[in-house]
């Protein structure tokens, strides 16, 4: 087989950014193949209400006029089931929980979940999905660090899932074969993203390589291997989010890495070659393209065009540039996942 | 209690490099109040033979007179047990085993080690130390990756000692509960060095920052629980050796960083500092100057110095230079464990 046709892809984790770094990344969705985007809400400020969810949409059609963006809140203790009637009726799709949420208010980090329940209900009944960030705070006394992070918080995503049991959930980023195996034993309203990255890279890749470091971390390969499985078995509630999250690359390259991995311009070309490594080609459309918006019950989209994959071997960019002449703000390249290694699959055409 | 007064440490696991870090780093020796060291073999050629190893003496010799370096030479499948007579003889004091080491000549990576039991016979019988670097190599089909490649690495220190129980074997710069606890099982020929930095690192903190990165890396807070209650119960077989590995701060600092933490400059300010955070400043002296020299039963040492360490808060410095007018060689800067942070203790005079 050396073309694939498929419909253009879902991403329904992506981080969009401000500024100029928004501008070079948010037409680069649609050359990655994607057309539907979930927009991830942790700006400076946070958009934590509809008027500034609203504005921020705005600002990405005019930037790519075709792709369809979701758009998220950001969960925060201001948040009120009026807020929440009021988004959703102007098409705001979701909410999101960073773990810094988690502990906000709430002396042992974690029961805090329950202040939130008001907000959880409104969300419930008006169709509107949570995106929980599963990984619990660092706590050395409690031998809670980044490689286990995720299989502690497992018990809360449960909890939730049992106390709305209708209220659509996602599990974002998994990396781990304990979440693969919690999200399967919930109920159809649990699902669960998986990122190009992760499908990819293990605690080795990452170990003194700045540019495959993000949160969650990669985990051992048998956790690989998990969620390389999760997709070989078409399971139709593990579907793509990226979690594209770029930076400048000297925000990468220091003392103190950024966390986050870019792989917006290339989705399509990364999974094809990835999903091909590991026998799970024939799986590229469930879970790029299909299961994401079912999951997300998506109608009314601007645009669904095809895209034909042609076997070819070629190298990733060594990086991108934003900013520069005519351009607000920053100037600076950003260094794609796989910078200057071979990909397998190449974008020709996207109609 | 403000003051400490000690005898100059033994840090059994130093690397020293080559040209002009070597120039820089070899005094720095004593600066950190160690007046004796175990040096590692691993310079480009490796110090793989007697004449080699003389050499190299010789030279930190002339840069560091008054400290007593303790040489090694590097696992290679062309060492006899007739160049080990000989090393013996012109003082080389142990033979240093790495990972690479282990693979060679093998293909399945480990069985290689009885090969070398010819030579281990013979280090048995002249009083030289096996050191072992206890890392299997990663391997993603056996799930084996540099979180448990120490781990899995434990039945072959077990093995070896066995089938030379009377030889002394030292695993390297342990890093996990696993390896204390096969340590303490063994016979008092095992002993086990323990660095600095892993004493105070965790998997988080090396996660995007790259001058925490080393080998083996640093991992769960009950792993280094474990390597500090070692130290807190004063065992005898645990003993200091730093595995400080100096790189220029352009090698740490990018992509791909260089594996190693620099901390000779600062050793008993930096062990007084984090020994005092977990309540085990009274073990010091035993972890830091006792136990390594009777591990290795020295005798005739050139110099045995008196520190006296003062209670003063201070900052770490930011980097170390090294080359420039009038050095051959390379020309840069090393950044220190601790770089800008603050330290506890610092030493006020060794005589």
């Amino acid at each position: 087989m050396d073309t694939i046709t498929l419909p253009t892809a879902a991403d329904m984790h992506i981080h969009l950014r401000q500024g100029s770094l928004m501008t070079m990344v948010t037409p680069a969705v649609a050359e990655g193949g994607v057309s539907i985007c979930y927009v991830m809400p942790n700006l400076q400020p946070t958009i934590s209400n509809t008027e500034m969810a609203v504005a921020y949409k705005a600002e990405l059609e005019a930037l790519s006029p075709k792709v369809t963006f979701l758009m998220s809140l950001y969960l925060n203790p201001a948040l009120t089931p009026d807020e929440i009637r009021k988004a959703a009726k102007a098409g705001v799709r979701g909410v999101k929980s960073y773990p810094r949420g988690v502990t906000t208010n709430s002396e042992s980090g974690i029961e805090s979940y329950d202040i939130y329940y008001p907000v959880f209900q409104a969300m419930e009944e008006e169709g509107m999905v949570l995106n929980l960030h599963g990984e619990i705070p660092s706590d050395a006394d409690k031998n809670v660090c980044v490689m286990n992070a995720e299989e502690k918080f497992l018990g809360h995503l449960k909890d939730i899932h049992l106390a709305f049991p209708k209220l659509k959930i996602i599990l974002e980023h998994a990396t781990t074969e304990a979440a693969v195996k919690m999200v399967k034993s919930l109920g159809d309203t649990v699902g669960c993203t998986i990122t190009v990255h992760h499908l990819q890279l293990i605690v080795d890749d990452w170990a003194g390589k700045c540019h495959n470091f993000c949160k969650p971390v990669a985990k051992y390969p048998s956790d690989r291997a998990a969620l390389r499985d999760a997709i070989k078995e078409g399971h139709p509630r593990f579907f793509l989010g990226t979690d594209s999250a770029p930076h400048p690359s000297h925000k990468k390259e220091g003392p103190d890495s950024c966390a986050g991995v870019f792989t917006t311009p290339l989705v399509l070309p990364y999974l094809a070659t990835i999903l091909e490594s590991f026998g799970a080609l024939d799986r590229l459309r469930g879970f790029a393209c299909d299961f994401g918006r079912a999951f997300y019950e998506v109608k009314n989209e601007k645009w669904v065009g095809e895209v034909k994959l042609v076997r070819e071997e070629w190298n990733t960019p060594q990086k991108y540039s934003f900013g520069g002449e005519g351009i607000v703000g920053e100037k600076g390249d950003v260094v794609p996942f796989m910078a200057g290694k071979p990909l397998g699959w190449k974008i020709a055409s996207i109609n």
